[in-house]
């Protein structure tokens, strides 16, 4: 190794443990941060935390350069004793957790679009490879407080997209989440479960078996420190991420009020394609979807395979088209269909009134009479023809 | 009366008259009649009937004027027995019924939007003004074998419409036909019923007394002789007047091979407002509806207010905006908001951690805890605020 490539390396493993540094004393979604490093890298922008001025020989960010900057690096330095030793960062490698950061060959390179909201990095747990398993993969939310209409729904159509090799990106809520992530797992596919509290902390509870189940068959991720615990603006916060990582999100059931609706917002924001579940027009639990189907031109969707062709390229992961059942009397020619119309189906006509009826000349109609009557499809009676019925 | 007068009047009966011959020897929504009365008046019309030979004095339709005219003057020739005698014409006048043609005061002019299809006349029974009732109307249509959230969900829209002084137009079939009417006429207001049967012979019996009352508050309406049994294209050519009457129509519970399908096509290709009820996704019975808002882009409407908006002029009948339920925190400030979400739930927190986690300084922080603490929204304990439970 010659002293140029020595000298790169250890760049690197500085612009790393400053990223992961700044995590610590900014929050995700930090806009002047993220503004900060589009002007500089994380190791100038860490060590301007470090110093308390902005980085640059005479503070470069300069007056009006960044508002709230000089404010924001007081805020981050008075949290610098939160960055971790190396020793607690190999604890959480040891236990299983990795950190994703951009310029990775597992970096979901379209989280880009955020701009100065781009997460920092990602911490990671789980045997997927994310960049990979994002690339077709769909986002399913929804309410926390789900009914038993919308949770079936949810499992339903994760295991289907599930079945056609698409992953599935959630939350780690109760409800829709829960749902989406379990239908994934039972379709035998990849699901990724995208929390707002740190990994070791593992928001909800309840939720810790199902995020190791995650964990065995796709990823947990998560913006904050693996042990912090949730705050009702990361939320809000995280549901960017959910949007961004996949081709389109679909909403399955949500009030007006859900937070299922910022992360459709988020969605329509970056100009991801929008689903809705559509529900009943009696629950307040589909209220949402039927708002963004009405009001943002959520596309309604019923089933996987719509998903599928809504975030396909176009031409391609085309839905069956829906039919009806199948009814006998659709292969009949117009001639023969007319004619059945004009039999009546319990008194019985005479051919020449059926003709009339039909439109038809009275050759034509006795053809298609007895057409008709070898198909099963009319009888004769005392009074002519009738329709026979299914026996 | 001068001599002028009495032949003008004399005029007007015998082109009545003519009309309503012609609605026995041929059929509603015969295209080939409609092409004719284009080119003549009704009188001429009939004549060349009973002549057997198109108008004027060669022959004025000549060879390629109407594709099948000779055909069908043959046909409508062979149905001359069937036009009533003036007795039984005012049999059915005594029995309540009336014949509204176009020109008449009562006709509904934006049914000659309908041009080669428009009816001949329309028989009536009943005691609104067609004319006046559909000027602010709305369609309501769906299937028979509705479910009961489908039933429900008709019988309020149309409850709710009658009760904004809406007219309702929907059919005389079981399911959502009835419960349109039904609601409609719970709502004290008017409702239409199209019928492809006679109004004497009132399919279906068991509607019977469902069209009296309709005949009451309403108008019972056909294009076919009133003692005309029904047929299954009848049916179909019926729906394009019952889209044609209203301003708009709403599909409330279709399955994929409805016949109310057929009339939300008649809408659309009519360029009126369609619209329809979203079900739940695993009720066949909501097919239908899923797919016209997917695949047609009908509007995804959910009570008789996001109709009315959607089928007033723009600007007018305007629907509440839907808000979710309001919450105590939805009045707080900016800086108050982000202070209550630093507040941790349970185990409490100082003043300069909230401080740090608000992105405040702390002389705000403290201001605004002590404002939450007043509007109960925080308060005191062992390690500093808490969120205060609801008690």
């Amino acid at each position: 190794m010659n002293a140029q490539d020595a000298l790169g390396n250890d760049g690197e493993r500085r612009r790393r443990f400053a990223r992961i540094a700044l995590s610590f004393v900014a929050g995700p979604g930090d806009l002047v941060l993220g503004a900060l490093l589009r002007s500089c890298g994380p190791a100038e922008a860490f060590a301007a935390v470090c110093d308390g001025r902005p980085p640059g020989p005479d503070g470069a960010a300069g007056p009006g350069g960044f508002p709230g900057l000089s404010r924001a690096l007081a805020r981050w330095a008075a949290r610098l004793d939160a960055v971790p030793t190396d020793a607690k960062l190999a604890a959480w490698e040891r236990a299983g957790i990795r950190i994703v950061c951009p310029g990775d060959p597992e970096w979901p390179t379209q989280l880009d679009v955020l701009g100065a909201a781009r997460p920092l990095l990602l911490w990671l747990r789980g045997c997927a490879d994310l960049r990979l398993a994002c690339l077709r993969s769909v986002s399913v939310v929804g309410a926390r407080a789900a009914t038993a209409y919308g949770r079936h729904v949810a499992t339903e159509m994760a295991a289907a997209l599930a079945e056609r090799d698409w992953a599935v990106i959630s939350g780690g809520a109760y409800g829709i989440d829960g749902c989406a992530h379990l239908g994934a797992l039972g379709g035998g596919g990849v699901t990724v479960s995208v929390l707002a509290s740190g990994l070791s902390y593992g928001y909800p509870q309840g939720h810790h078996e199902l995020f190791a189940a995650i964990a065995k068959q796709g990823a947990v991720v998560s913006e904050w420190p693996p042990d912090r615990s949730p705050t009702r603006p990361g939320f809000l916060v995280r549901n960017r991420v959910i949007a961004a990582l996949s081709r389109g999100t679909v909403v399955v059931e949500a009030a007006l009020r859900s937070g299922a609706l910022n992360t459709a917002r988020h969605a329509r924001d970056l100009c991801r394609p929008l689903m809705a579940v559509p529900g009943p027009v009696t629950s307040t639990m589909s209220e949402g979807c039927h708002e963004i189907i009405r009001e943002w031109g959520a596309v309604c969707v019923t089933r996987a395979q719509d998903v599928i062709e809504h975030v396909s390229p176009v031409g391609e992961g085309l839905a069956d088209r829906r039919r009806g059942p199948a009814r006998p009397r659709d292969s009949l020619d117009p001639k023969a269909t007319a004619v059945l119309e004009a039999v009546p189906a319990r008194a019985g006509a005479g051919p020449a009134a059926i003709a009339a009826a039909a439109g038809l000349d009275l050759d034509t109609t006795m053809r298609c009479l007895g057409a008709l009557a070898a198909a099963g499809f009319v009888e004769r009676c005392a009074r002519g023809w009738r329709i026979r019925k299914n026996t």
